[in-house]
């Protein structure tokens, strides 16, 4: 039998029994002492994530609605942009900003690369007047599984004004983030991905800097003002209700992050992303991204020549129950995205490689069965004699 | 032993155990086949409790998010809105439409009563040239328990060309509505009223009318954007990626919902208002509506000359592990709401004024036990019999 299903997208990730049990207690008053409690504990904690000091604000939203929040907060209508983008989500975070007002400047990296530092600092350095107003980026670009060196990125901008925002929606906890150490002014993120909680929650940080700003801004707005937000969360308050389900998953995933440690879940991603990628390489697939921009959340393979990527999800599906993400827009049916984010289990990545390999060779693609596998295995292996 | 929680708010309200396990289903991904089939169950389901055929989007969002869906997609800066306020919501669903830059006049009537049909019959006749592009006004006004009637006020307005826009969050399925038959435009509700699901999830049904007038709309818009929400639920998605565990909750409680029946469950909601409005009287309480606007999702009462209301809900929790909701702005500590909305039994409402009773004769009140329990019992007695 095929059993339950292998969720291997880059969100929503599967939710650990713990996580679903908490979500099953029962409704509670959200303006009274026990919601403060747990909206305290799970501010807290999501800011240990953040690698943060600073303020942090959580929205019943998608992780979209959190790159609006940020968007209405943090820039005025007419002010300059520069949006930096190495995928769809890169596009998007550029689209919300145009939409409200800014003149956008365009930024494109080659779709699997991340951006280029000496580049960014370029343009910077050009803008001897500061007309820039912000600098949107994308730390994990889901739709390529590419990251941002977002450290050498904000370096590259040296003692530019502009606000530096980033979308972490899927990197954070996957990938290397520190917030206030690096001095990002504003980052976004949401629950269904490395959080191990469904979808429906989004958490934006900003410090005092893009506080200040934010104090002057002219767009129009309230369920994403941050002023708003602030104001009940001295309280222990949401300015509107929030989805207590939800809040309970996180303050218990929120506790199993913490027992596992950040550097450990950090270190786990980043196994997975090696057994993944060299698994790939040994059977003879063409991996979408360089080792050196290559996401630990999730991994980007050009489907063989010949076949399409959508023909090996469909036979994953149907003969595994395995679910990977296929290819958006100019890479549908091109590339197929295996997701190593959040609640995935080590084995599972070797039981789905095992899987591939099968369905590789049902297509007519030529590669000697376990080869994949067994190199998973010998990282797997020296990964326990460490 | 006290036991588990009375929850007698007037939302979020009590989670049926069928919906908590369906919402305990694992993660899916929102973009297949397995989720298209569940949205469009939802989307059909929710439309037959607004009794609409006309066009309905779901955001991942709280109620206030629907009202703010509803201000940026069908109201343009410097639109004039008439916005009909008896309460603390009908003045956010103002203050929303203020912040997008409409010119907005309030027209208030007293908290506690609803609003006056034949005045706004007069207000509306005044605007001979139709500058009045949007009338608001709120279902049930959860802060005060007193409801709009919304036909009358609908008739009210004759052919006036304005929109008419109901915020009817808490009182959809709970008190009457007849979104088509008495020609609504757009009507917003939320996930954890009578839906009996947590918050989370913020619906926004619209005519045609309102759709031809949106998409000549001057707002900034992304994530509320109508236009994109219709663009992907035409292939069976949401724009941006839904709460998935709230929409298992929201399949579940709509299967519910639909079981009881829609004339039963107003018919229930109407007892149980009875109930309590008849003990509380009997108990020498001083109820805040009149009968002829007394919603039958909650029920404000005044507490007794010389005992705070914040006393009285202080003790019941303390005592009896009951929440009841306090009196919000002017009325805290003046009145305390009973939330019967939703998921609560009809013996729970027993349960409940019998230790208001008890509460009552603690704090001084002069009463005789049982004497509002009786009469609660005797309406579930005629109920029975009928």
């Amino acid at each position: 039998m095929k059993g339950a299903q292998y969720l291997l997208l880059p969100g929503p990730t599967p939710i650990p029994q713990r996580v679903a049990r908490a979500m099953d207690r029962p409704m509670i008053n959200h303006r009274g002492p026990v919601f403060k409690e747990i909206l305290e504990e799970v501010i807290d904690g999501v800011k240990k994530i953040y690698r943060t000091k600073e303020h942090l604000l959580i929205y019943p939203a998608s992780g979209t609605g959190g790159l609006e929040a940020a968007v209405v907060n943090f820039i005025s209508p007419g002010d300059k942009v520069l949006a930096i983008s190495i995928g769809v989500f890169g596009d998007r975070f550029a689209e919300i900003a145009a939409q409200f007002g800014a003149q956008v400047e365009k930024m494109d990296f080659a779709w699997g690369t991340g951006a280029d530092p000496e580049q960014v600092k370029a343009r910077i350095e050009q803008d001897k007047n500061g007309e820039i107003k912000a600098v949107l980026i994308t730390h994990n670009e889901t739709s390529t599984g590419a990251f941002n060196d977002i450290k050498s990125i904000r370096e590259a901008l040296g003692d530019h004004p502009a606000l530096f925002m980033v979308d972490a929606v899927s990197g954070l906890a996957a990938i290397e983030l520190r917030m206030d150490e690096w001095g990002l002014d504003v980052v976004i993120s949401g629950s269904q991905k490395a959080f191990m909680i469904p979808p429906g929650l989004s958490f934006m940080a900003f410090n005092e800097r893009a506080l200040k700003i934010q104090q002057k801004n002219q767009n129009n707005k309230y369920y994403w003002d941050v002023s708003l937000g602030l104001q009940y969360l001295a309280k222990g308050q949401t300015a509107v209700t929030p989805p207590i389900s939800l809040y309970y998953g996180l303050q218990e995933a929120l506790r199993m992050m913490l027992e596992e440690g950040l550097d450990n879940i950090l270190t786990r991603h980043a196994k997975y992303r090696e057994m993944v990628r060299v698994s790939l390489n040994a059977m003879g697939l063409q991996l979408f991204t360089e080792d050196g921009c290559a996401s630990s959340a999730v991994t980007s393979v050009l489907a063989p020549a010949g076949i399409g990527s959508n023909g090996i999800r469909k036979y994953m599906l149907e003969e595994f129950n395995i679910i990977l993400a296929g290819g958006q827009q100019s890479l549908d049916n091109v590339i197929f995205r295996l997701g190593h984010l959040g609640y995935v289990r080590e084995l599972d990545l070797i039981s789905v490689l095992a899987a591939l390999e099968i369905t590789l060779l049902k297509f007519g693609h030529s590669l000697e069965l376990g080869v994949g596998v067994k190199k998973a295995q010998e990282i797997l292996q020296n990964a326990k004699a460490d």
